[in-house]
């Protein structure tokens, strides 16, 4: 989902120095509290080189008392720490209850930049990650805060950085061989990223992607991110000497990584090229349903999107040409009295199809991050957990041989208006518009919020999710079929050549 | 753990019937309250083929209520199933909150019967386990309780069993090819077990081990381990509506899976054996010593034990030949200030050895479990998680080449006392007795619960415990020192033998 989010954010000078101001003087405070309860804390720095790492370091100690923090920069490993287990460096570094340690590059170093540079054999991989993920799960298990932030910036920004600092002396000696390596090889490395983060992305210590095109931007969001997880670690330790858990507000909204506000809503086709076009594919598509029924190939499609946005309109083109026994359709509402007793995915893992059938959900298991999210249907604890259970679910799936796809019909909310009014207005459709759409309605911005953090949380190399641009009806549809066809290609062609 | 495992443990029939009888209305009204508090619960069967899984799961519902659980029995699987996700068959068999699954062997199937069968390829099983690992943190998330029994017979107690059943003509049918196949590769298949145990014993989810040689001792054991964990559910739930974390009593300190009974202390050496043995072993040692330092293994040797039970003394044995350059010796007392302030681990890891290196810990990171554990220093939830970090740290090191070991040195109450009076009535010894000691022992039923329990849940393949008979100290020094150089010896031979 990296390449997918909308690196032009930027924030006016004004806002940014009421945010620097404000942040600076909470996070003195939050600094001081936590000294007092005794919470020791991490702050992780990743990300691309000339991301400005060293600089937002700097930035954010400014705030903090430097009596309570250490700074350790993490190059290539010492002779000390290469006759040692990988994790000792790190676990000999850990900042004492009520103290903040800072790295620069972290314990994420080997599957980043030496798995890039092929240092760690594949096989190697998963052992490394489990070793991450048990050393922050024991950390936090113990009471650490883990603020992981990675900063990002596209390749055409990194270069220009690059060149700027090989512009100058003092500054030449920054920018390595292996750097423009990583700057001409940048879809791979952006690969290697995209699979640190999914398998890294947990629940007790998660991401934070910090868009750093604009300093400004990234170092306020950077404070808030930080000011923000050291007030919800203070809450929850005075929660857990009260009451049970309690709804922490969510905030800082507007420092969500975005997906959404960088999607091209003009994007469209003519009715002409569409009507050629969707009948290409459907017969495609006919062609390669029975291919993976031969092949035993199972697919799931999810569909979730706004309201009107086009979702049954799109699932009828995609089946229309297809055997009705090898696919099925589940449309998804809120949870019956059984579903209710059980665990929520339950529902779901009854409807996986059998190996060479299609299941397609009208929305989807990703209802606990949306829906139930912001209506509050279930606890924070718990859609704050489901990211890490549905991509192991969808992992679960792929490692079975599924194609799996999620897709996003993105519309704005002036053309939901209209289309909402549409069918108010025409007695064939008006059975499709209920109060509730409008009220949802009212909720835009929450649901935005979530749909961004969804989007960027469970979009997996092994289960990506697709945006469609969805404001012209023919250039999603179109984009939707030929996004199946090519997938399933793909597959099918794996399947094939496997010795 | 599994083979030092007491598998002769008996129960009276008097105890039995008292047992029974309490248990079973305990569960019936256990039952009840976890329905009305809506709490699901899976219980899982694994085990020995002819360990009595069938007649114990008969035996534990007779105490249900018949509509309020299901029975599944898991053979190999059927064509519905194998067309889709390994998983699936277990997650659409989820009870709903207030029900109780019972599974006739499980989702555990494939890292043990197929494992030994060959049918899952070494590189899929690190997958596997993780796999099971997430879908039970998933269910126990949402507020499943799982119990996982492993019933356990001996080679020769199987083999009884398979021939009994094979001279009636009535259940000759029940013994496979399979079955006698694990019974001579009993050894084999044990491995393949005790994988999987510590692979799996996670603290959301562990097992309990059921010696089952003496039938109705293991049903009164599963029955209260049945019962004490519904209740353990049941107090938890009440408490996080309520105050915070309280210490759930522990109880059937009974039933609890022994090593310690079945260690035989009678063995012993004579001085001229010990003296001819200690010279060879510790010049044996000195050659090691240089090899590993060559072929830079780090090795990490722990001693715990009763007090009094001889460690000291091992120790200088063992180091008496070695270069002091190359090994180092770390007591462990009470933490101090700065170690208090960190994570109970952090001191450790500080002393992990360098490559090449041997470092010896007398008394370890077992404290947590031991000590910490009885004395009420850390809370009941903490102690429960430490088996698997300490797991995961141990198998960190070993996974980064070292060799790791730890002894128990075992004596018994009397031995003890006799040798607390010699120290006593010595003046060169006195120093080494004090008050705490005399007061540790009071305790030494609950410390002898814990040692059992840390035994089983942290004994691995990759860092074995190795329970020493101490009652005779040359036995005990002797053993030590010869398992130490065969492990340095298998080490090393690994390691020259790499390609």
């Amino acid at each position: 989902m990296l390449e997918k989010i909308d690196l032009s954010k930027k924030i006016d000078k004004e806002t940014y120095k009421k945010t620097e101001k404000e942040q600076s003087e909470k996070l003195g405070l939050l600094q001081r509290q936590c000294k007092e309860a005794g919470i020791p804390v991490m702050i992780v720095f990743e990300g691309m080189g000339a991301s400005g790492k060293g600089t937002q370091i700097n930035h954010l100690i400014q705030a903090l008392d430097p009596r309570g923090f250490d700074v350790y920069a993490n190059d290539k490993s010492t002779d000390e720490e290469r006759m040692r287990p990988f994790l000792w460096r790190f676990f000999t570094k850990l900042p004492a209850h009520g103290r903040i340690a800072v790295f620069d590059r972290s314990w994420y170093r080997q599957v980043t930049m030496e798995r890039f540079a092929g240092k760690i054999p594949d096989e190697d991989l998963s052992g490394a990650f489990h070793d991450i993920q048990s050393f922050e799960r024991q950390l936090t298990d113990d009471g650490m805060v883990i603020i992981k932030l990675f900063l990002y910036v596209s390749r055409e920004e990194q270069k220009k950085r690059f060149k700027k600092l090989e512009s100058s002396k003092e500054t030449s000696w920054r920018v390595t061989k292996e750097d423009w390596k990583r700057n001409t090889e940048y879809d791979r490395f952006l690969h290697i990223c995209e699979e640190m983060l999914q398998n890294t992305d947990m629940d007790y210590a998660p991401w934070t992607i910090i868009e750093a095109t604009d300093k400004e931007y990234a170092a306020a969001k950077i404070m808030t991110c930080v000011a923000d997880c050291l007030e919800d670690a203070l809450n929850k330790k005075n929660l857990n000497g009260g009451a049970k858990e309690k709804e922490v507000p969510v905030r800082s909204e507007s420092f969500k990584a975005g997906v959404l506000s960088g999607v091209d809503l003009t994007k469209s086709i003519s009715k002409e090229e569409y009507k050629k076009e969707i009948d290409r594919l459907q017969k495609k598509l006919e062609f390669l349903h029975s291919q993976i029924y031969r092949l035993r190939i199972p697919v799931v499609l999810g569909f979730e999107g706004w309201d009107a946005a086009g979702k049954g309109g799109v699932i009828k083109r995609l089946t229309s040409h297809l055997d009705p026994r090898g696919y099925k359709v589940y449309p998804t509402a809120a949870p019956n009295d059984i579903e209710r007793v059980h665990h929520y995915l339950w529902r779901f893992w009854n409807h996986v199809p059998k190996a060479g059938h299609i299941a397609i959900f009208d929305r989807t298991w990703y209802g606990r991050v949306l829906v139930e999210r912001v209506e509050g249907f279930c606890r924070e604890s718990q859609w704050k957990q489901a990211y890490q259970e549905i991509n192991e679910m969808e992992s679960h799936l792929a490692n079975a041989g599924a194609v799996v796809i999620k897709f996003w019909l993105h519309i704005d909310k002036d053309e939901q208006e209209k289309r909402f009014k549409e069918r108010q207005a025409n007695p064939l459709k008006q059975w499709k518009i209920t109060e509730e759409d409008w009220r949802n309605r009212e909720k835009w911005d929450q649901y935005e919020s979530a749909v961004n953090e969804m989007l960027v949380r469970t979009s997996t190399t092994y289960a990506p999710w697709v945006v469609v641009e969805g404001n012209c009806k023919y250039y999603a549809r179109v984009k939707i079929l030929k996004t199946v066809v090519e997938a399933l290609e793909d597959k099918i062609k794996e399947v094939n050549n496997r010795p």
